[in-house]
């Protein structure tokens, strides 16, 4: 390490996320809307003055494990449990719907007179491909805005929680059967198997660890830190062999983990301490380097229309995808509205899919701005419209579900600060 | 960013820094010891499980920052000022006697029979280069483990403080002048300007920064979280103009933007904030860095000889040197001791300016390997050392200076505690 250009490029992150995020509350939007502007603003898209290199990507992938692990902290187990099989049904309307959208957009625009691709798979391969990449939701940037809102713990935040880690999976299965056909070296009954190994491990190491941590914990309960940092350790490990052993994303290895721990005595204690982790240093970063990653592409009339549709057609298959779903598994009307607004982002996820495909000839490389685009507004029209949809208050009768406990949870929160604090005293 | 082998490399770094710092407080040992020997063990001079790498490295050089702004923040101003004089003789000794201590080892060793050198200076200017090499203090150990033993805020503890900044100083003024023989760009009158320059900016820039801060904080005083982003961004700031603008460590620019700090209403709050990042995931990396840096070198006979007499030379001229400078300045006797031990850890400044001198020709290869010796043994025998000078409790006459302070500081931390979480709820 030779130069100190990082804690330069730390200093703007944490000013200009921060300092706009009060700008976007101003304008009655979530301050995550301003982070993601931060980048875009700052980054190479447009003024330039910091750049995306290997120490903030690393930062912010460490930042939304971290995020994901406190999350599952704070998920009720239980609650989750119920809402699986309707989560399950909402991830897969959820996958369906918008790799049906994306492949009949691709067919009509993939094409020599239209826009010609050169890469080396068959068209319907191709076409099949971008309806894939809009199948992958990012749900960090939806639990940031519900957290920030108070409600990520109602029946909606859970619905959204597991379809998305549900969401994840069936995105895995799309990708390797469609790279299958042209890699010869994937095999995609080899892949469920890793995936459904991955499910007994984290079941197995989850259970090894919450005994062994709770005969600990009494012998140690007083030394607080020690908690904190073998939860940290912990999580850290799950997201490791989630993703370098299993092929399955480190954000669920990390979210399981956090589940696991959700059930210990010292949960909301060490909860707080990565809050603290969070906001003052790691999600700045993560949200920052999702716009240091854009760089706005040549575009020609063609793109643009083909920008726009992907765009439209990427937001509309998720809100109708999940929402038909949450609604056929009995879901009120707006909390069904809510679950399709919360899947709509796509984030890095879509932009790794895209890359890998670029490898493997599955997607031309005029199509990769496009993409890019459709990342950038899915990402922050997100949580906008969740304070819209979260907003709106249904008649009082339905209330009781989604908004009664979100009124509920900042009481119930003060109140477990309070009783904590005097404990520790 | 392709390999998530970082989850991996930093659950390992957080694991083991903490069960070997427990392990070393079984032994009455402060925690830092354990955590420094993680990196030694786990690292490529040991078993080999993790690599250094770059974002180990820039994680690690923001973790001593963080450190040191944190440091600043809990520093009294008044008490720092007080001890301004007796600090600079103190730094004056302490870089005075080890550079003359050096000089003479290397001049006995550094012979064409003994350890034969392949640098290109003249041998003078080779032997005086390997005292210059002891003159460099790394203070952040010694502020950790008095932070552990609940020491920091004593009048050892600040003369310390005074003494590293100022030796830091020295430093960087008896390396340019080495470096000005040999390489003709270096300009003496030039450094010392931008030195001057440094203090002067700082001024200003604390100033300016103060008043505003406090305009603001009145504005926003409710809103706590971005009290501590913005002291983020000041330090960051504060540290990159430090190094980069002016040659100055960034350490030393971020412990004046916590002195900054120091004074304004929400520092405790804020330090407390710092504290959670330091040791849920800054400190562990430090520390394991600086164990993770070393590589141990092929040795024979002479080097391991040399090696002892350069490990023995190192710390007592320190002790010896700043000891004296305390005594003369009028502390008690074992405040001369605890300030003199407190000096002798030299960590990876020694390591930076040995890399620096090897490319200009004035250190032989052969040379290098006992240099990371002495930084390692300086390194992990300072706290140890600490430990010992510091339990030694003098007649009680002689303990309202240093440990009546002391005694009392862990006391006013809990009521301060107190009644934060009060005015919080």
């Amino acid at each position: 390490m030779e130069s100190y250009s990082f804690l330069f490029d730390l200093a703007i992150i944490i000013l200009t996320t921060k300092a706009l995020g009060i700008i976007s509350n101003k304008f009655h939007m979530p301050q995550v809307v301003g982070a993601l502007l931060a980048g875009l603003v700052f980054g190479p898209a447009c003024i330039g003055v910091i750049q995306n290199n290997d120490f903030i990507e690393i930062t912010a992938e460490l930042g939304v494990v971290v995020l994901m692990f406190s999350t599952g902290m704070e998920t009720d187990i239980k609650e989750l449990k119920e809402s699986g099989k309707s989560s399950f049904f909402i991830a897969l309307c959820g996958v369906l719907v918008p790799l049906i959208g994306g492949f009949l957009v691709a067919q009509y625009f993939n094409q020599p007179d239209r826009i010609p691709s050169d890469a080396s798979s068959t068209l319907f391969l191709q076409n099949l491909f971008i309806g894939v990449i809009l199948t992958a939701t990012s749900v960090s940037i939806t639990v940031e805005t519900l957290k920030e809102l108070g409600r990520l713990k109602t029946r909606s935040g859970n619905a959204i929680l597991g379809a998305a880690i549900i969401d994840d999976i069936l995105g895995i299965v799309a990708l390797t059967v469609i790279t299958s056909f042209t890699d010869s070296s994937v095999n995609i009954v080899f892949v469920l198997l890793k995936i459904l190994a991955f499910f007994l491990f984290a079941a197995v190491a989850g259970v090894c660890f919450y005994k062994l941590y709770s005969w600990w914990s009494e012998l140690a309960h007083r030394e607080l830190h020690r908690h904190v940092v073998f939860a940290f350790a912990f999580c850290l490990l799950m997201a490791y062999c989630a993703e370098e052993l299993f092929g399955v994303a480190d954000i669920t290895g990390a979210f399981i983990a956090g589940l696991v721990l959700s059930g210990t005595k010292k949960s909301h204690y060490i909860a707080a301490k990565f809050d603290v982790l969070s906001y003052l240093y790691l999600s700045p970063i993560f949200f920052a380097s999702i716009g240091l990653k854009v760089a706005l592409p040549e575009m020609t009339g063609t793109i643009v229309a083909f920008s726009l549709v992907l765009v439209v057609v990427a937001v509309l298959t998720k809100i109708v995808g999940c929402g038909v779903g949450a609604k056929i598994c009995g879901l009120e009307t707006y909390e069904s509205q809510r679950v399709g607004v919360g899947m709509v982002s796509r984030g890095e996820v879509a932009l790794i899919v895209a890359s890998k495909g670029a490898a493997l000839g599955l997607l031309g490389s005029d199509f990769i701005g496009p993409i890019v685009i459709m990342v950038v507004i899915t990402t922050v029209i997100t949580p906008i419209l969740l304070k819209i949809v979260y907003k709106k208050d249904p008649d009082m009768i339905s209330t009781i579900d989604d908004d009664g406990f979100a009124k509920n949870y900042e009481i119930q929160e003060r109140l477990r600060q309070f009783s904590q604090t005097h404990s520790k005293i």
